[in-house]
């Protein structure tokens, strides 16, 4: 909540309207002194706070007293379902996808596609991702929403201070700014830039999760450690409801933990890194299934766990062999971070979530023999172990909720240009 | 810094007062402009502070002004050397010790004793520690010096919301609450107790690096990764200044990180943990020294140490053999923990530091051939490995520095209960 400023008049007035704004949101429709009442102002307090907000289109009268006559006292207030919307996109290893949610946090457009990104230059997959922006923005413009901002989920490292500059060793890219090849979507038909944001896939699920995950279960505790195994394996490490970043940005790098120091060798360099236990390729290899270009491998990450999954259900002896492998790997690397940062919860995500039947077995076992001295005199034990509810929708979504939400804390665009969802969980 | 309360009058002023007493323990003696200018308040906001804090024999007047004559405005003021002190102690397997510092930060009285504490009741370990504390505090009381509260460093995890119950496997202590044993040494010649609080060696070895490690060098990062590697292996997570401490307070758990999944069994239950290569009873036994009750082994962590520092000096081979091979375990160990977290520094601390010059070059080896991908493309490339300036020292100088905080961050007492150094740290 950096965003929302000090303690001057204009900070103190952007946190109110942010206040009103959200509880609206998160409950609406409400009367005006039922907001009053939620967010412990006068009435009179928040009279002029709702009105600039309906001036905004922000808020809308709703209900029985709002059809008699506008903007009577008496009626109730919902958020609009036209204005600013959050818009997100994820470029994975191959697939591209944009999602846009409204204000009330629907998702009012979302479009993927297969998409051979690995080891392509960046200037194509922006072409083609500016494209699927393009298509999104016409159709939410049709719907009365326009976007206010970006934010690019990538698999990869994005260094502490910059916003658009990625280093994701996946797709082959060192130091590549995607401003440029996103500038042609971030302006379409605006009169400025849209605020572009690139963002870690791995941080974004757990915000996703940590925004979105509980559902109607109960919620997920501020302290957990997310992990998102794909094509590779990020962690995500929330403390107290803030995301650990890293001193450069860097952290989450789960995928290079190492689980057998002696095991084969990395791309990275090291051996016996996570990833080639339970990183997708080496799950599809383990399972008898040539990961690159084989018939029986289809493409689209989705695809490729849904032949796992199905295999698994049918008894694959190589496949549950593999799983089981993978979540004894996965187990042995969170055993580590568990003593060492003892979270709350450690959460199952991304495309893996779908394996889960099959890999969360043999991962609890080696995590609970392996964390038993800080479980041994602990309120109730050890982390509990969650499956993800968002699986691999939880980078999108969480692109797309990430930037929703710089509207939500600052409604009347007051922002400085700092302004970046990198602000929301610290 | 909680426990210097909210924006009441009570808490502002709570906050002025360790603001003055805090430059001028920094920086003193200095003048009441020079303290004005410094801490950005006006003469006349400063002088009432001052009168308060010489009242309370907490500043003291000083230099050729205050020869003169008493109290004069022109005189220069530094923190007593006199008045309240930070009693530190610590109760480590095999020995006990306590420390005093006065407001100066300087050690005003040490004392150290070997004992036999591995399964012992913390009773008779407690009766000698209260024995060491009546002797330091009697040194002190013919100094002018009175304890302000007592910290004690244990190797073992202190469950969050607690802040004497302590369970510590090296010890066989389980859910041990060491207060009533330590009653009679807090309460020694007071009207009321002692503030105690029992906190985990390592993370007290932490904050001691933090708040002196820096020493005449360059100041040491807010986000680092401390460990103190000694009969057990502690490490603490420090971000942007702050030690994280886990949900349930059980952070740090470093020995306990799988290093080789399928290596000895350890007392925890699991296997391969980093204990098992580099604790100090592994590296002695790698060394062809049995570390229990053999005659060539002496007692007390700082003479083996010693021994083993002796033998290498000397190119014994099996002991350079088990170092490096212990600092290969630790370097894979802490490979995970900057792949996780990214931290700007891991300082080698506690006993271990004195093995530096042997245990280092693997561990950096490992560490930097496991981290390529953070390294990559970071300024700077991956964190430094540095070697702790306090070594051994640190626990118990961080306990006696963590009380003397508290009287640095309230200097009129005014604390709540909740009052604790775990406060410092947040």
């Amino acid at each position: 909540m950096t965003a929302s400023g000090g303690d001057t008049q204009r900070g103190i007035r952007r946190r109110n309207l942010a206040r009103v704004l959200r509880t609206v949101a998160a409950a609406g429709p409400l009367s005006r002194p039922a907001i009053a009442e939620r967010i412990g102002l006068t009435r009179a307090g928040v009279a002029p706070l709702v009105e600039e907000l309906l001036r905004a289109g922000l808020l809308v009268e709703t209900g029985r007293a709002a059809t008699g006559g506008r903007g009577r006292p008496g009626g109730e207030l919902a958020v609009s379902d036209r204005g600013p919307a959050g818009l997100g996109a994820e470029i994975g290893v191959d697939h591209l996808a944009v999602c846009a949610v409204d204000l009330r946090g629907r998702v009012r457009a979302r479009v993927a596609a297969d998409a051979a990104n690995r080891h392509s230059a960046p200037e194509p997959v922006l072409r083609r991702l500016s494209a699927l922006l393009a298509e999104v923005t016409a159709g939410l413009a049709a719907e009365g929403l326009r976007p206010a901002g970006l934010t690019v989920a990538v698999p990869g490292l994005v260094a502490r201070g910059s916003t658009t500059v990625v280093h994701a060793p996946h797709l082959g890219w060192r130091a590549a700014d995607l401003a440029p090849g996103l500038a042609g979507a971030t302006l379409a038909g605006h009169e400025a830039a849209l605020p572009l944001t690139v963002e870690n896939e791995a941080h974004l699920g757990a915000l996703a999760e940590l925004w979105l995950g509980a559902g109607e279960g109960p919620p997920l505790p501020p302290d957990f450690v997310h992990v998102s195994a794909e094509t590779g394996i990020g962690a995500a490490v929330v403390v107290d409801g803030r995301l650990l970043r890293g001193a450069r940005g860097f952290a989450g790098e789960l995928g290079h933990v190492p689980v057998y120091p002696d095991g084969p060798v990395c791309d990275c360099g090291s051996r016996g890194c996570l990833e080639q236990y339970a990183g997708e390729r080496a799950v599809l290899r383990a399972g008898g299934l040539a990961p690159d270009g084989a018939a029986e491998v289809p493409a689209g990450p989705g695809a490729r766990i849904g032949l796992l999954a199905r295999r698994a259900a049918d008894g694959d002896a190589a496949t549950l062999r593999a799983l089981r492998e993978a979540g004894a790997a996965l187990g042995i690397a969170l055993a580590g971070v568990v003593n060492l940062l003892d979270p709350r919860a450690v959460v199952l995500g991304g495309a893996m979530a779908g394996l889960a039947p099959w890999v969360v077995p043999s991962l609890e076992r080696e995590l609970t023999r392996r964390t038993a001295v800080a479980a041994a005199d602990g309120p109730g034990g050890g982390p509990v172990v969650a499956v993800s509810r968002l699986g691999a929708d939880g980078p999108l979504l969480g692109a797309a909720h990430a930037t929703l939400r710089s509207v939500l804390d600052d409604p009347l665009h007051s922002r400085t240009p700092a302004h970046s969802p990198r602000n929301l969980a610290r």
